[in-house]
């Protein structure tokens, strides 16, 4: 069985505004997307985030998106791939310094939200994220969807790239998620989530939602940890692959 | 006669807002301060600037501000040492990327505005400025106000300081700077403006609007190039000082 | 005894942020002053706080605050009078709109956190705020601190004003709050805010920390529902006032 | 011939940054769309430029557009009816205040930008600018692209609606304007523009790319005064219309 890490977004706190399970999700994954001040998250949150990744020794990545507070970036905005390298840049350059100053390192960067829905569909802007991610240090992981225009363009640069599964999304025959706008997008039940992360980590593969299994490479899992129900999902999993 | 350089701010256009003649006066500058994207500036300038400011060979420096784009960074704003900690910290890894993505480096930090002038008089702003510089690097000089609490903060710190000074305004018997408010704030007369930076260079000496020669430290000279005037003055200064 | 009116800040929520339990506040209070996009709040929030408080048939308010959401509009901003008229004027507006749409009327505004606190001490900012309720609408109430600065300004250019009493802080000698600095800043203790209240709404007195009853005008008592102790508070005083 | 009016954007301005000639294209036009502050403008220049508006006597319009100072309103977002009725809302209020606070009225409402392009076209969107206008009061004026979405949502729900066209923009053989991408999209001479506008206003037919005479509804003309020339060709269209 092939190593596996689970990835979650943190740090996606503003001022006043609190959001999510921080302290409760971390325990249980493997490597953080820290919200950069875009779509979220502010210069306070992105210190305390970065301190608490190192006192878990979870590996740290910048998650940049859009700079769109009011959609938490998840509104597509139409950007050229010139703005996508400069905002993406400017984004791992804000959260490295946060890591710098305490001694760590970044491990990877994975955009956020329509950042990442555009980047993993359209080959000019992941080349733009991959760019971006390679002009400011070669050795970074890039994060993104198994099998995209996003991993291809870090692998045609030579950058490290880790393959994204979800373990709670259902796939089509061609391999693309199910759109969140169908009905069964989305798996509820604990028991259908452990087998689909089984299939994936131990023989390559997913069954898609017309009953075929299609190969998949997965190198990291997607957690969420907003509600209880999700963190013992994520415990489930958890107990799947290690 | 000791080495001066002359520093101004540079990159403080914003989206469809042009500002500044960045092209005219940097070939007339040695160091530019470069705005991050808080009061002004964002990625794409920020791109070009640096690019520009490369091509130029002129040391690149950041330049934090207030969150404050309405104000563009000139409206005091009552925040506590931890936030501008973290604000200035944030401010110079964003530039930071865009100077290591062309593979140059980040020679000066040097605060903007309201945060320049709080961090220079209040003791615990200026350690939070100087702390965020050493913490991200601890060879970047810090550009402050000629013995302000902002240059006395960085050289506690160990960090290389220059002592800032200004070639077109007066100065008061204690060193300080006469306030904007007084009518006698600004020197205007070019000649009058070269001596005083003569007086500075050649002698450590200002004299104050009462007639007395008080000693100055001065390592780098603020200019403006926001008018053709203001870049005759720059040009004016450059004769004197080379 | 007379008549006085509980208000409560509500509507301040942003984009994926949600803040405060305005549909439990709500039935508790006469009056709410509902953020408008600057220090908080954003455009679907207004419209959906305008919509809640006209299905509970509570009066309506601005809550204009400076335009600091990292800051939640609680940072002193160093602003001229000419300023303040302008962001109180775009905030009265920007809520009406939402008002007018569903045909309700705009009752009072009230500024929010470090805008209020120095419009009450400072008069030029005070009669800018004022001045601003007035050229909208002058039958517009301004709420403000018992005995301000800003009460004066409103009443000065013959606004409707309601003098504001707070039920659970303590107040000076003189007639001020005690700051929240000080560790008796604030009362905790249910039956003591009960009797902070009826002696306010009652007999017109307040006892302050050193014992002396001082005379203060009391229109409407400022409650917060951030908790479910504070739920239980504002009840409490709601016992007492009806 | 029937009477057509010239409008322009205007109060583009933003804190330290000017953009635009408002006092030099204000006298030529009839009707100012002024920025609402989400993609231009801020409250001082709204105050500023209703003044202006209002001292040459020309209609006052609210041009609400994107929350995007960044794009300046001009990239598509990905956004739902709800919210467009929302940030049209929001926006219209904001100038009203300014409108009502010096004893004018609003006449026109012109979306801008993207907000334009895709409320011109989609019809959902189209409603919601429409209904957010009729909901704020049914006697102001809808302007939108000749025989739009836009203008049919406006018609439908009964608002006065003026068809706008251009004068220095060519025309396809179905109506619409050529897109800015295609060459031949823009018409610099201005003989040529004064013959368009001439047809467009004495016999409500424009000539298409290919040749063709189609018929066009030309309530207003869209005119720019951002440099010289584009002021010359506005005085040369004022000349053929009055």
């Amino acid at each position: 069985m092939k190593s596996i890490s689970l990835n979650c977004d943190l740090g996606e706190s503003f001022g006043a505004y609190t959001l999510g399970n921080d302290e409760k999700i971390i325990p249980l994954v493997d490597a953080v997307n820290i919200a950069c001040g875009f779509h979220a998250g502010d210069a306070r949150t992105m210190q305390e985030t970065v301190r608490l990744a190192s006192k878990h020794q979870v590996k740290m990545g910048a998650h940049p998106g859009f700079d769109d507070l009011q959609g938490f970036g998840r509104r597509k905005i139409d950007v050229k791939p010139r703005e996508v390298y400069q905002l993406v840049l400017y984004q791992i350059g804000a959260l490295h310094g946060f890591v710098r100053a305490i001694g760590e390192s970044l491990h990877h960067v994975k955009p956020h939200g329509a950042l990442y829905n555009m980047a993993c569909q359209q080959r000019k802007l992941a080349e733009a994220v991959a760019q971006a991610v390679y002009d400011f240090q070669p050795s970074i992981t890039l994060f993104g969807l198994s099998n995209s225009e996003l991993t291809r363009a870090g692998e045609k640069l030579g950058l490290p790239v880790a393959h994204e599964v979800f373990a709670d999304r259902t796939y089509q025959t061609d391999g693309s998620l199910t759109p969140r706008t169908e009905s069964h997008a989305m798996i509820k039940d604990v028991v259908q989530i452990q087998e689909q992360v089984k299939g994936m980590v131990d023989r390559g593969v997913v069954k898609s939602t017309d009953g075929k299994e299609i190969p998949i490479q997965a190198d990291t899992i997607c957690v969420h940890g907003d509600t209880n129900e999700a963190l013992q999902v994520v415990q489930s999993i958890r107990e799947v692959i290690t």
